[in-house]
């Protein structure tokens, strides 16, 4: 303690913004005798774009010496020509996801009071997703050939393994325990990635012996959207791979009352390596730079970043300052982004 | 004309019943002049678990000979430990997709006048998902290693070609330009899935080329289904790969009033095999022979089936009647599996 070496990277488009309300809230938020020694990094879109850079080694090390890492977002404009698809992503977010050893991606979703669900009757939903971070379809493995010919042929492969699996699923039912209802759900499609789906299920199954007081059950991805949208209050801890975490951690959000609320943590629970915390949502370009973003996802993110460092009552502090502003915003005029971060600041300030 | 060979396939759980209701409408709502020629085929769980056969060669090429084909719901009792995760989508679901190139599966989703979504606000929802069939996880590529150990390592590969995308995105663009309000939008995960995303992402452009008066956009997966559950009424056609096809339609049909009411064919539109007519719902063993599983899904595909063969105003008049039958639905007591079938072939019989 002391002081807590902050990697703060903005990134793209309302990142930026979103980053500066809750580097706000996070300094007011410290607990006493705790500093923040924030290292800003310019990557991102205007980064590549001006340098062909995405994310030099030397900067990763540097990033590696950090206690954390808070992530804006990362993305250019949609169809910037001179910006390949998933050249961002790949390179640089899920480039950080994947060095960083970040298995934990962490995305709690709840509907806090006062907040509207786009469910008629969503009940009360309160459930956490523990989504992998470093395997399935998002390792980068696959390819192409005869590109651009009507005789194109691509591939991308899944990885599933064991090891992979089973430290995300030890996570999970370890949260699973921490919490009152003790419910763990895997999502997966193990009746058609049948491979892959082998490995959750046994490793959940095999897990789940050793934690006889947590209930274990299962839907397939696409059942679950079902379920999402007609019983979400069914959820507590959720367990799934890399990219049916990515969908049904969006949904969540939809659900929960929108992607301007939803937090998440790109954890590496043994420590060895800075975890990261990034709002669920995009760079939205669309919105950029005109105040207009809402940073609570990003606060949120930053609350769960305290609470990562073992600072959980600063942690609940920010939470509860989210939760009355929240309160307060059914037919309030929107307000600009900075003066979001201003209110959030002021309570947590108290 | 004349006579119309129809495959049945019943399957297992709730497809047996939901089956017949099928039958019953399609056979009061044959055009006249035309009768149809179901040949039953016992394929399912049943028989698997009975004589380890799941799609006989020989039985494939009997159903190769028919018009059509009408599929109940295929999959065993979830965790039944004498069958194999998959073994029965793997091989007669999927198979007979595959062996039959059913290239579009074609899955609409409107809500119906009366019908309740759970979205408090739904809007004026009315849309088809064009979901490739052939291709993606979906091929069975894959395989795993050290199975059963801490060392199990899995893959699945998903294939996109230009050749299996250039077709189905042909007849996406063709439905845009029958409705009224001419959009298409490509769902995918380009950002993440960069080599198959390319394939689809230059293909609809190079379509679109030639479909000047259709407007086209783009979606990620995960932002698709942010839209379904805010804003549904936005999309008209949406054209999408295997997997995310699985997922977006599983919640379009919650979104539209539940996965009772939703309908699907797996079509060949070259017409060079039968194409396959079946709900989206599952068997439901926990349901099944209870009479308790709404046959609506499947009446719904029988009338696309006779859409598919040209018999428009028949399909028409099942379709009607599926909508007066809804609009009483409200309030009233939930009727017996038959109870329904009767009541809706008794409109269409007028
Ligand atoms: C931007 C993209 C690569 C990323 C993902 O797919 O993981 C995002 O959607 C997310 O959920 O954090
Ligand atoms: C049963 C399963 C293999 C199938 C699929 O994934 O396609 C089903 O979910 C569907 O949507 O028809």
């Amino acid at each position: 303690p002391g002081s807590l070496k902050l990697a703060v990277i903005p990134g793209d488009g309302i990142g930026q913004e979103v980053t500066a309300e809750a580097l706000k809230v996070l300094e007011v938020a410290a607990p006493a005798g705790v500093k923040f020694e924030p290292t800003r990094y310019d990557l991102g879109a205007e980064r590549y774009l001006a340098t062909g850079e995405v994310l030099p080694d030397g900067v990763l090390e540097e990033i590696r010496a950090h206690d954390a890492i808070l992530l804006g977002a990362v993305g250019g404009k949609p169809g910037d020509p001179n910006l390949p698809p998933g050249l961002l992503e790949r390179g640089l977010l899920l480039r950080l996801r994947f060095e960083l050893d970040h298995y934990v991606n962490l995305r709690p979703a709840r509907i806090f009071p006062g907040v509207t669900s786009p469910l008629a009757d969503p009940g009360d939903v309160d459930f956490v997703v523990v989504r992998e971070g470093t395997e399935g379809p998002y390792t980068g493995n696959g390819g192409a050939i005869r590109v651009g010919t009507p005789a194109e042929t691509a591939t991308e492969v899944s990885i599933t393994t064991a090891f992979g699996v089973e430290r995300v699923v030890r996570d999970a039912f370890a949260r699973a325990e921490r919490r009152p209802r003790k419910k763990l759900t895997l999502i997966h499609k193990t009746n058609v990635l049948t491979y892959g789906g082998a490995v959750w299920s046994r490793i959940v199954k095999e897990v789940g012996a050793e934690h006889p007081d947590v209930t274990v059950d299962y839907l397939h991805i696409d059942a679950a959207t079902i379920f999402m949208t007609t019983d979400p209050s069914r959820f507590d801890v959720i367990v799934t791979d890399n990219l049916f975490g990515d969908i049904i951690t969006d949904l969540a959000a939809a659900v929960t009352g929108g992607i301007g609320l939803a937090a998440s943590g790109n954890v590496n629970p043994d420590r060895t390596t800075p975890s990261m915390f990034e709002p669920v949502h995009g760079s939205a370009p669309d919105i950029a730079g005109q105040q207009k973003a809402d940073p609570t996802a990003a606060i949120l993110s930053a609350a769960l970043l305290l609470d990562h460092l073992g600072h959980h009552a600063s942690a609940a502090t920010i939470e509860e300052a989210v939760i009355a502003d929240l309160a307060g915003r059914a037919g309030a005029e929107p307000r600009r982004t900075a003066a979001v971060g201003d209110a959030i600041a002021a309570r947590v300030a108290g």
